[in-house]
């Protein structure tokens, strides 16, 4: 396919976005998109999937988009906000023959979760030269297909940006959901990687409910150990997590599984209210997981036994 | 290397944005970003720049961050607009040895166009398997270092964001600088792909001199012969180019050259009004190429012959 071929199918498809979603004043077909913001402070984040790490090449096109978008949102729930609009950035392997219907279920779940793609750029990876060996099947593993997810969404209107450095000793450690096993390598737990509905009902109930009280938030990605250790190390305090009380995934029973599994999604968030056990507009569980102290470090109790939860999770390497 | 050390490093370098960039209210190190903007409208853009696509394996890692940045600062001047922050996401091959100097130099260009960096994503393709063949530097090759730079702007306070799909038969087509040779095979023209100043300050001149007779703007990357088809296209308009008018960079002899080899980053833009031969702020070239008449497609006039524009330049195919 030629690249204005693509070009043609993506402004067609994006023909009605401004009249669905009247603050988008300029979408994909110019330099720039445009959008009318409801506040003057935005958020923005960007988040990327990458063949072969983040999804494999038997994942469905529609999931891949679905987690490529979800991602992304998950992080502006993480920051209590609300998504506005996306970019996306594709790398296409050589011959890739499927990139209409990769935008069309991008666009697809953009509007899903409520953050049109505005604009996108594509590139193709170089075709493999002679001698470099191993293939059609190889060369589509070296050229992993890629995408890059940019969001611009809206702070909750009263309590703002929720960041992950302001959490304070004497505050509640809660988590939503249950962790653990959404990556599990016998496929058991449904995939929940793919499937993951991000906090975003939550997170606003929680900017609601308590205001200025939701002193810290952030998202679980990398792991509950590992995501803990950075709001402990942001807000320079100590974490104590106790391990019993972590709620763990329906197919997992190990805590040590749902403190490093990682890509959960789950909302991590310190407060000195003590809140119920579930969100009453959702249901979802709220559990309390430990406490926030002054010091450094996050630890994980279990019985008298204390690990460094933050070396749990994943660091994924550059080198 | 760690992606826990090279976030480190990140963090550290990013500490005293805010006290630079009193706007950004928060960077690097939190789920989201948070700017607050001047104005309700913002700009959004996303590029990306692929290894053996955009640079090679010997560009110098500063100009391929400076050209990241640059490619999408450039259709930020192109919307009529000023930059404000920059989100990087990079895909790194296996065992990159380069991502602090990496983060180094794209956070020093972004500072340099007025784009701080607020945040990004780290990814790293996975290392080849056994068998996939052709050692380092095919796997390399096959692996790019590949780049997503996505921009938030603002328009200009009085003009607005300037599309592409504004143009009105009775203007007159106007490019800034000089086209052509910008990529040029044999060396020679300086390598202007890697070097260019985006025009964000004659793209703020036209805002302020011609106000709302600035009708439409894009900027030239693919070619000035394809890219003016994509303005007709945007417009609903014919486009005709005097070949014998179309400024040529010192490299290059032949207009078609001009016209097709892209990567020029020049505004090209309609107004009915008559412009200087040069912008008074900057002194960049401006030269009428051509008119904007009723009807449809692009066409240049070399003489008495007449040739289809839209068919010269960049198509980057996809398969």
């Amino acid at each position: 396919m030629r690249e204005s071929e693509l070009l043609s199918h993506i402004y067609a498809r994006s023909q009605d976005l401004s009249a669905r979603f009247p603050y988008i004043l300029a979408g994909p077909g110019h330099d720039c998109a445009s959008i009318k913001t409801p506040a003057s402070i935005s958020l923005l984040k960007v988040d990327q999937l990458v063949e072969h790490r983040h999804f494999t090449p038997a994942t469905p096109l529609d999931l891949i988009a679905r987690k490529a978008v979800a991602r992304a949102v998950s992080d502006i729930a993480a920051s209590g906000g609300t998504p506005l609009a996306a970019l996306a950035a594709a790398t296409l392997p050589p011959n890739y023959p499927h990139a209409n219907e990769l935008f069309d279920r991008l666009s697809h779940w953009a509007i899903h979760f409520n953050c049109p793609l505005v604009g996108g750029d594509i590139a193709t990876t170089p075709s493999p030269r002679e001698g470099a060996g191993g293939g059609a099947s190889s060369s589509a593993q070296l050229s992993p297909l890629t995408l890059s997810i940019s969001i611009i969404g809206t702070p909750h209107p009263s309590r703002g940006h929720v960041l992950r450095s302001t959490a304070l000793p004497g505050d509640s450690l809660y988590v939503t959901g249950s962790l653990g096993g959404s990556l599990n390598p016998d496929g058991s737990g449904g995939g929940r990687h793919l499937t993951f509905d991000p906090r975003l009902p939550e997170s606003r109930w929680l900017c609601e409910a308590m205001g200025s009280k939701l002193h810290a938030m952030m998202d679980i990605s990398d792991g509950l150990g590992r995501d803990a250790g950075r709001l402990a190390a942001a807000s320079q305090v100590r974490i104590r997590i106790n391990a019993a009380a972590i709620p763990l995934s329906p197919n997992i029973t190990d805590w040590k599984r749902a403190a490093s599994d990682g890509e959960d999604y789950e909302l991590l968030f310190t407060t000195p209210a003590r809140l119920p056990a579930a969100c009453a507009e959702t249901g979802t569980p709220i559990t309390r997981i430990g406490s926030v102290e002054s010091g450094s470090g996050c630890i994980i109790a279990d019985g008298s036994r204390e690990l460094d939860a933050s070396e749990m999770g994943w660091d994924h390497g550059t080198s």
